[in-house]
């Protein structure tokens, strides 16, 4: 029998505990031994849960059990998650993590203290939900030239984006109706900022070069910005509007941007729609390479936890993995697309003046899709039209 | 160093050679030493190739070598591969291959076979060429209960049918320009008539039910029968014929199946066009996932062998994998689906008499699509309307 501890008994934590739980006959065929839920950390009692008995309130008593195999960190945020793994990777315990947040801020540390006591830290759960992505990722590709790892990474915001797509919703409706069915937060800040994703693909970029970038040395778009009409437009040339994580490799140096993109038939990722997640993996001999599915929910999540788990409690090993903090995320400024900029009619002539090889696409505004530039080359354009009082309306560039 | 040797210097034999070459060092930093090529076993020579002085004829040389850590049998092909698979494993050797048809037929033989020796037997590279399935199913999955793993697996087939939908091609034309474009053998039986399929979803239900299902017992149909106007008919209603192979999973047992599906918007497989190919796993709770990408090509199967032999040479463990082989794939007679059925125009009032909830699609001919209904059911319906010589001239279900 393996003990293990779960950390936080929110909607992910009751998810693993119910899967452990319905499932145990068949998890423990695969571990070859029966897991059990010995404690469930929380500050809050549940009377009415069939774990409830199970449910202390001191992080003590599980880290100095020596029994305990494996601990499951499902709490969320930064503290006290990062002093819980640190203290269980220290004390010989393999940690399972569904935190982001954590895996991206701390992963270097984490990833070296496992090694140091010969455990696991694993992290399946953090991006992508359910879908097997990091897993992937460390065990079965890296033996390829990475060109680039991109995906579609947040739920709610590709939630709110499909809603306007197919019902012509504007933002603002859209995101209530994502609050109302439970795919957004009240606070909705980090996913419609893109903060969230930003997270998802510093730990994907981590995993393919070794380098961990801080999070908030990203450009990082949200999808605030975009206006209805963006989204026709989008439409009329056969493209949907994304929120798009990228990290694009070039000689193992990455460069990493969270930003909505007008994605064409051409990519596989335009099809994941509503609360769906997609990672494209793109390498040299493999070609290119999808992984597609709910990006969050309890059942999702759990699967993707509970794989992590039975990994650690069989001893099955996986390739060595080890992150390097880094500055920043790359030179965003070398980046180069064709971008869609729209503005006010009576700006036209000037921006056609400006952007002169840059192709007119509506009549009603002054839209115009660029040549492929860089984003130094297109900020310096836009600079001096800025001097003149003109300022876009919309900036989303193409993939 | 840790010394290899491929079997078979054929286009993914050569693909591998080149990739363990090319990235030599990096793939030296996940194993954490050198992998060498030692022999490559083939009937012809190659004088002009780099490899050209590993060229061996004689499997004793490898199998008697006690250097040999790990077998590559990329020759496809039952016989010999089977016979010095199996002799492989016996001496102690790790064994990956790309050979659908010994997986499918000798799986269960050769997993036991690398347990008693412990040993590695991985085939990864033989079902979806480059996009990690195998592994993730294996690894990953297994905690969940699974409902159906289903999947486009031929490319060849996926080509054509793609080519007659966007071209409005024939069957004929269409499988002309895949011979054409090196898509399709000049013998393409296997690939058209649905057995190369069949034979990759047997291998992919053994791995979720551990039961190896008989290739030739399980109901396979091919898409020589698809007719151009069975394309436009389902492009009317919003559909795409794909071919389909399908592993429904009811209490852990399996029934296994090939056949053409029409696709609707609302299965991801719809979106997997060309020689693209796409598997899709449902299960509890994790939902459903899709994996999707190249599934044929030197450098797609070349990397899925190669992530197969890093794991092999890296002493990565897997969970524990048997199959058993049992005698057949399932009771196809008791699986309901909508069907599509076309008849001349003459017999449409017999026709919508015989199956009087069907729904009439098109005018021209008498096509309909029935409700819900068994196998048993249909094939009853239709031998009373055989009788009166009254034959479909499509019947093709619906997903």
């Amino acid at each position: 029998m393996i003990n293990i501890a779960i950390l936080g008994f929110g909607v992910v934590g009751s998810g693993v505990a119910d899967l452990l739980s319905k499932n145990k006959k068949q998890i423990a065929d695969l571990v070859g031994e029966e897991l059990n839920i010995k404690y469930i950390l929380d500050l809050r009692e549940f009377p009415d849960s069939p774990f409830g008995h199970l449910v202390i309130h001191d992080f003590d008593t599980i880290v100095n059990d020596e029994s305990i195999d494996t601990v499951i960190e499902v709490m969320g945020g930064s503290h006290p998650a990062y002093e819980f793994t640190k203290s269980a990777l220290s004390r010989g315990k393999n940690v399972v993590s569904s935190n982001k947040e954590v895996v991206a801020n701390f992963g270097d540390e984490f990833l070296r203290l496992a090694k140091e006591n010969s455990v696991s830290y694993r992290f399946e759960a953090s991006v992508g939900g359910g879908i097997p992505i990091i897993d992937p990722l460390v065990s079965t590709l890296r033996h390829n030239d990475t060109q680039e790892v991109r995906g579609i990474l947040n739920g709610t915001t590709n939630y709110i984006l499909t809603k306007m797509f197919t019902l012509g919703e504007s933002f603002e409706n859209a995101l209530k109706a994502a609050q109302e069915r439970g795919y957004a937060e009240r606070n909705p800040d980090a996913d419609i900022l893109g903060i969230d994703a930003a997270r998802k693909i510093v730990i994907l970029a981590a995993i393919v070069t070794g380098k961990l970038i801080p999070v908030d040395s990203i450009h990082t778009e949200g999808i605030t910005g975009i206006r209805d009409s963006d989204i026709k437009l989008a439409e009329s040339i056969g493209r949907k509007i994304k929120l798009v994580a990228r990290c694009i490799v070039n000689d193992g140096a990455p460069t990493v941007m969270v930003a909505p993109f007008m994605l064409s038939e051409a990519s596989p990722l335009m099809h994941a729609d509503g609360v769906y997640n997609a990672v494209e993996y793109i390498g040299s001999p493999l070609g290119n390479i999808m992984m597609y599915g709910k990006g969050a929910g309890a059942g999702a999540t759990a699967s993707a936890v509970v794989s992590d788990v039975v990994s650690c409690c069989a001893k099955v090993g996986s390739l060595s993995l080890g992150f390097t903090k880094v500055k920043e995320g790359g030179n965003f400024l070398d980046f180069a697309s064709q971008t869609y900029l729209a503005f006010a009619p009576e700006h036209a002539d000037e921006v056609m003046l400006a952007f002169d090889d840059a192709v007119r696409v509506r009549a009603e505004e002054c839209a115009v899709i660029t040549s492929l530039m860089t984003e130094a080359d297109i900020e310096k354009k836009l600079c001096a039209l800025g001097e003149k009082g003109i300022v876009p309306l919309s900036r989303i560039r193409l993939l």
